[in-house]
């Protein structure tokens, strides 16, 4: 399971600022922070863009690829910046994403055949809204397939986010109950060795700084792990989060059990 | 998922010493610490008790259950000490437990029908080790239940242990995802709904005072928790991992999200 930093946020801080007088030096700082606290690879959520949004993106992905050669998670719903970031991106770079919304599949599917790029697709239905049930979400991810091989794409280079959702939500509990259920059934219904991921963050959205919100975060975690997600993405400042994670993925190892699995910090 | 304290062992500890001398304070004060704690039953492990086991056990029982009204387990591997326990016992008595070992066939397994208590079946061969896949696992679950009816049981009073083994020992991995499997996969195979307890300290079993120890626990009880573990039996003084426990818990409700299911000390 690697684990992505969600840490590189843009839209509303003072990483804006940076990008608008593009000054390289607080993305990079920030990037080496992530990657001293275990990132395998960074998200780079550029937020909407406002103004010159494809030149914002190809500025924050050199910045970000001068400081670490880490994967790339390139995050933004704007198709020309995306378009311009994968241009720009010499690290392994990801597209973050797509569904099946019709403006979706025309303009930013096309770009992982045209990039060669690893994409993600999540299982929401086609008008955005999340779907009722696993077999519902089971079908989607067969539709995923479908639209990335009609979009020239390789379909062993998607890898399927079964949307977490807010357990304060009508059904929260149900939902995300559903979205391990998918992660585990997942492999035996599609004929590849599809990938997965899933946005941690999102399971506590609403709860404010409610201090049993990373608890019920590090709860999820393993589950997440035992169901087979490959990415896990979260707030890599989140230390016992990250330690717990890395205790689930030695948990689900295939070689022999080490403690060296897990670094002195993490106890 | 209901939490059992193992606190209560009572072979070399001061306890061996109250029980010899017939004092029940040391013991009902370390029981009132589990309930404060938030046990929802007690493990009574007796040990070999080597004199007079049977009055031992009755004392025991006597004790704990003067110091509250939470089920008990009785945890000893002599049957005299066992019927005299369950004789005393007024609280809620579970047997832990047989195997398919014939000594346990012919001398614990009657207990269950004879005093009409829950019973615990381990998941091990007849020569008493471990098996080497899931599906052997499953299919001594059937001898269990097998041997259960043939003893005048009710399978329904059955409680199926996976038996958590080492990591640290040889396929300590794949046989602790393989009691993660079975777990899973008992309630489709069982025409009954067939509970399931798992004892959380033998994970890290032989890793002495490691700090990494409880963290890798904290890991695994929330895939416990989720392959659908009715009962763990962990100390209950780790608080951590009882609130983990305890978010995991939260997590499998069928009902809707709320923050309540926390103490105020999980965080």
């Amino acid at each position: 399971m690697l684990l992505i930093a969600d840490n590189l946020q843009i839209a509303n801080t003072p990483l804006a600022r940076a990008i608008a007088e593009e000054d390289p030096a607080p993305l990079q700082e920030l990037v080496r922070r992530c990657v001293a606290s275990g990132a395998d690879a960074i998200d780079v959520n550029t937020g909407p863009l406002p103004r010159d949004a494809a030149r914002a993106m190809r500025f924050v992905v050199e910045a970000v690829q001068a400081a670490t050669g880490l994967p790339l998670i390139l995050d933004t719903a704007n198709p020309e910046a995306m378009a311009a970031g994968l241009a720009a991106c010499r690290n392994r770079a990801i597209i973050n994403g797509y569904s099946l919304e019709p403006s979706k599949i025309e303009k930013m599917l096309p770009l992982a055949a045209r990039f060669d790029a690893e994409i993600i697709g999540y299982l929401l239905r086609p008008d955005g809204h999340v779907p009722a049930s696993a077999s519902e979400r089971l079908a989607l991810a067969l539709d995923l397939v479908d639209a990335l091989k009609q979009a020239g794409g390789d379909a062993g280079r998607l890898i399927v986010d079964p949307v977490i959702g807010p357990l304060m939500w009508e059904n929260g509990l149900d939902r995300n109950r559903g979205a391990l259920e998918v992660l585990q059934r997942l492999p035996e219904l599609l004929d590849f060795p599809v990938r997965t991921i899933a946005g941690l963050s999102n399971l506590t959205a609403g709860a404010g700084s409610r201090p049993q919100r990373l608890l019920v975060e590090r709860a999820f975690v393993p589950m997440l792990a035992a169901a087979g997600l490959d990415m896990l993405m979260l707030n890599i400042q989140h230390r016992e989060t990250v330690c717990v994670a890395r205790a689930s993925r030695l948990l689900r190892r295939d070689s022999v059990f080490t403690w060296a699995a897990l670094d002195g910090d993490c106890r």
